[in-house]
């Protein structure tokens, strides 16, 4: 087993595809969206990445184990066909980091992926009424269709630059000369959010030209209100409130 | 030195054995199955893992040291044979715990080796009076056999997966085609606790068909009794109550 | 991508340059000055060094990403040509302190670099009245000429020796026959500190000929007065005091 | 740079010659014995081995740095010849310290060594009145003359193993059938020992056969005492006594 290992499990054909990754992160909004993509549309697992880098761990479902991956999944659409990229753990370390993506951008190159679009959520510290999305390039061209689809550039935002593999593939995807784009929705930080994910594919719908159904993202949104507006009558009330790590990706 | 070295002292000749692996870890459950196994059946170390992924550390007996490593044991029982991995200590880092891992299934190789057993201890953070024993397998076919031995699949359960060298001898055993399967006793989490153990040895030898004397694991199950009956006494009284971490492996 | 990667975009003709080294450290010391050369005086980007072993993360700056990497500018001056190496960020683990620093030497011998000098700051723990420069050299034959230019040497000081690059490029370039001085401009360690790095930068004119503006770093010199003004009064009002931890780096 | 580099500086003809290892460790035990020999008798600095898996560090002295590195030197003795290891710092991690191991037999091998004594101190927390000397050995032959010298060997002490080098030296040698024992120094472990090193001083001189001067020692030992008594009046007065934290290694 090589340190980053590419496993095939199919090799459909796809037209210039749009590779977009949603790994799990700040208020999993990238993740949420990508998996939202994979349920609803018609998806085809392509291959599966494992590493000695991410976690020693299996999965369990139905009793079945499964080692931990990083999968892509490949979408065809009436617009762009898809890559999407997701799995349930990042790597343990700044190599395990760097090796990753450049594995996804090799898979991107063997499909002439024409476009990285990598998701996440942006903390704010508070919770949001209007959900904005916060881009960032890799270069200047691809900064006008994304403003005209919804995506905020906000000068140096975010402050703390992009961290794991989302900002990796914007970083190494410039190096390896793939436009890449960064979309961040804005997120309390606290919850998961499924609300900013809605944001966010809202703008990938624009951007790429398909449609997909909102209709588990909008319930599971629902679930999280309520969520929130059991913690607000405890605050309200004598109880003492949760803490912050107490509702850290509740859900 | 390579990163991670077999070391052979004996060749034994095995018919199609199964490997069993017992590392420390909840309730060290696995580790005493596997040392009832090698203490009490007629043994023969086959070889020795070293890897600089293990602490750097000998142990001392007699004045004698050893440095520290993954032993593994032949045993020939009435029907399979059995090789047995055991060990003082688990890898010091997730590269570490890939590689044991694909060590010991390249040991499971050269032996023809039919199936993997790996034993642990799942926490259900109280004390236990029915001693269950969960299962999670890397194929369908291996469950009817193990529920007819008592083994229960329970969904997800466990809900956090199985870490470590156990998990990936099931993740990296599914790769390599070797059916694998993960028998974890229900335990506290709190104690070394021998009678999870022995739930867990009952189902072996059900599902092996060899025989093995219950005697000292039945022996330090009393002694643990003891333990907890004087915490249990403790608590009653007006002492302060040992922490949880005071209980943590005692024995 | 190597683990450690040297990207050259210009190839100048420098003769004989000295190598001037400002990594983030205490009080930003280093950083200060080597960016007050880079703004002040004509410089030309030369490379950028890429490592597995910095965070795996990229900056962001009007929307546009750049990945994590030291950068290596020329500059031509009046006496000695300057290669002058910075970036936000240090390597995250020992085997990347070492490996950076050899790239950085391996660019200095591409270019026939005749003295290095690696500068930072040394600790004092209280607030500074007067900015003296200690030096620390690889060979006796350095410590003459920096003593006549105003550098101090003190028998063992700094005490804890001097850790990462810049004390890497004095153990290393020892050991590969480059003269290197490490340069300290005393700082209370609890602020970024301009007033140090003026200090250091008069030394560094003495003793290479240079001259340059050190308008705007006395600008910010004026700015960092008057954080601690702030502070003084609050300390002297009633209000509690900010720790060590809220004056780190402020500015 | 190799991960572990040996830099030779002299070739010495040595006979059959004892390696002696004292680096830093409980009570700074092992290191103060080294030093003794190496300041008392007539030594010739070998070789210097450097690594990555070290602190990223140089020590200043004079104005004159030095990279972290392990020594070794020759002493010539009227009995057998010696090479002494020593250094101010242990391996980063587990990968450095079973790499320094090897590199240590490696040059052991080269010069036909015929005994390693790796030397340190066991912490007993409490003030001791004898000074008693520890063993542990990677054969049976080793322990008799070590028990005529005066060394004790106590079943399965130390109960923790050895660590760190000192560990390895016996577990590493023992695979490459080098005779290596430990000799470890009774030690409160919350002080620098000079005591416990002259009692494992002692026993190596009757096992070896050589003789060194004990002064510095001896002188270092009452500065201790000195230390020790004003500890002790502090905490008889009314002063809150220093914590285990503040007195370890003081000296």
């Amino acid at each position: 087993m090589d340190d980053f290992d590419i496993e095939y499990v199919a090799e459909p054909t796809l037209e210039e595809p749009v590779l977009i990754e949603g790994l799990p992160g700040v208020g999993h909004v990238g993740k949420l969206v990508v998996e939202q993509l994979v349920e609803e549309l018609e998806s085809q697992l392509v291959c599966e990445l494992f590493s000695t880098h991410l976690p020693p761990q299996v999965s369990v479902e139905d009793g079945i184990t499964s080692l931990v991956s990083i999968e892509v999944h490949a979408i065809e659409t009436d617009a762009d066909d898809l890559l999407v990229v997701t799995g349930d753990h990042q790597a343990q370390d700044s190599v395990g980091h760097y090796g990753l993506t450049n594995a996804i951008l090799d898979i991107a190159a063997k499909f002439n992926v024409t476009q990285v679009y990598a998701l996440g959520g942006v903390p704010t510290g508070e919770l949001i009424e209007e959900y904005g999305v916060i881009g960032a390039t890799t270069t200047e061209e691809q900064q006008a269709p994304l403003e005209a689809a919804g995506v905020e550039f906000r000068g140096d935002e975010p402050a703390g630059g992009i961290v794991g593999v989302s900002g990796l593939l914007l970083g190494l995807g410039k190096r390896r000369a793939v436009p890449a784009a960064c979309l961040m929705g804005e997120t309390s930080g606290y919850l998961v959010d499924p609300k900013s994910a809605k944001a966010v594919l809202e703008i990938l719908q624009e951007l790429i030209g398909f449609e997909v159904d909102f209709g588990s993202l909008e319930e599971r949104a629902d679930e999280m209100e309520d969520v929130v507006r059991k913690i607000q009558e405890m605050e309200q009330s004598a109880a003492p409130a949760p803490t912050d790590e107490d509702l850290r990706y509740i859900g």
